[in-house]
């Protein structure tokens, strides 16, 4: 295993909060069995990004991506998550870490969330 | 104009986080020209949900949805929503009120979100 994908979230209180991520785990999982997939946490959950790093560098990750599984570019990916990053590179000097943009801005996201929207009203 | 739908996200304190957000409202409005489609926000932005819901009413919306642009079911979505759902019922009796799921659960959306991480992965 040397490529990995790190679906990075806020957390939350409620457990329920969970399910739709790990629900985008499995399925982004089911799309790239080569690859290891896993679901890290900001905050409220675990586990957090700095431990699930280190536990794919210890198992051969060379290549890592993250996704921030947010919907808009907030204080959290502005500054939360360069700081983190900047900790991992520190950390991981071998390992080649890639940021992805948040899933919210992502054109095929919004047109999805659009349609939602479209089919709400009945 | 007798229908309408407010989008209700999160907020946050880093103006740029409204961004996919304003995109969403304009791209449902656009496939819905006939419906009010208004962006509220919980906390840290304006406009919040019980002005933009009474807004709406003073305009002669009966029949209003609102969804949930959020990505799972935590507190906000268990407990803040039902809430001022509860008041808005009670602040306006004639209207006929309904409340979405939350966005990131719809299948469609998470199939999008996958597209997404998969393809950042390069």
């Amino acid at each position: 295993m040397k490529r990995a994908l790190v679906l990075f979230a806020h957390g939350a209180r409620a457990a329920s909060w969970a399910a739709p991520f790990e629900r985008l785990r499995d399925l982004t999982h089911a799309r790239l069995p080569e690859v290891e997939v896993r679901l890290a946490f900001l905050e409220l959950m675990e586990p957090r990004l700095p431990e699930t790093v280190a536990a794919l560098v210890a198992g051969g990750a060379r290549e890592l991506t993250i996704v921030p599984v947010f919907l808009g570019q907030g204080g959290h990916l502005l500054r939360d998550l360069p700081l983190l990053a900047e900790g991992l590179r520190a950390a991981h000097p071998g390992l080649q870490l890639t940021v992805a943009g948040a899933v919210g801005e992502d054109p095929g996201v919004l047109a999805a969330m659009t349609d939602y929207c479209v089919r709400s009203l009945g």
